[in-house]
């Protein structure tokens, strides 16, 4: 998983019919995770933009979130309280 | 999931049996995701050169196309109307 | 799987409810490994700060843990006691 | 799902016994397609030395050619007719 | 699938269960595949270190040799005799 800020959303009004009702939020990997590439993330915990959250990635993603036969490969699956070792 | 643009499309003739009637295209990342690597999607929305998508990958991708057997790693499972924070 | 330290830890009180339970730890990869990209992985062995670790990632770390539904894409399987071929 | 070119092949006489029969090709992704990466994938469309091909990884590669059971994780479905955005 | 060369090994005494007996060793991928991160993957064809192998990644690497419930995510799954277009 990654540790990431939640920068922004995405809609899309046509769509895989099995995405209908998800909430697609945009993550930018914490800074010092070292990752620069920025991901689209379904929610499961009701963040919001600016949220530090916490992303589960592949088939992890649509398994957890009992959306088994989604195109879903990254979700928001905790909302980050605290953090020791990402300062 | 990523956004990007359709830039371009991919025939091929020879191919898995399982991928006939597929729609190749090729999909560059939105600039601000951070991602430079071009991936070739097979279309699921009826999406265009030049539109703006959301891009599955892995599992996620044939699984969530109902096409659970073929060798499909990447899909466009929707056309985004409106993006926040990918300026 | 990679060989990394572990460097920190996560909190979540908000969070996927197959999530519950789990000890959430940030691994920075072993600087000879060539691998910048920290990752937070999910403890199975005990391991706490500082400690060298063996994580496995994608669905090997779900189903590796008997935790085949849940929602993680990296856990920790191993305490390092020795290796060759990192110095 | 790449395209990119077959540039060499590998052979491997003590192998997992379930790769028997499958001819190994490396292929180096297509130069627009920004990915340095090369790799190692299975032939599934009989693609020679020189072609453009598309290839499919992860666990569409093994499934997708009905293997399902053997450790294959990229996989030649197809050679590249034509291609519009590659230039 | 990458084409490494063994150049160490893991030793972990405390580990997930389903580890027990396996073998695990470092491969550097080969320097014209373009790949820097080294990785640890599970021996499934008694290489040795220094030799040049296949390694398959993902879950093709814990189904390929049969360890469908374990936390591998690399094998080794091949002794490469010869090569061409590595050079």
């Amino acid at each position: 998983m990654i540790v990431g800020k939640v920068v922004g959303s995405v809609v899309a009004t046509r769509k895989n019919e099995k995405l209908v009702g998800s909430k697609f939020l945009i993550v930018e990997p914490y800074k010092s995770m070292n990752i620069k590439e920025k991901m689209v993330a379904v929610d499961n915990v009701g963040a919001g933009i600016g949220e530090i959250v916490l992303v589960a990635t592949g088939s992890a993603a649509r398994i957890g979130l009992n959306l088994d036969n989604s195109p879903i490969d990254a979700a928001i699956v905790g909302i980050v309280d605290d953090a020791v070792g990402l300062e």
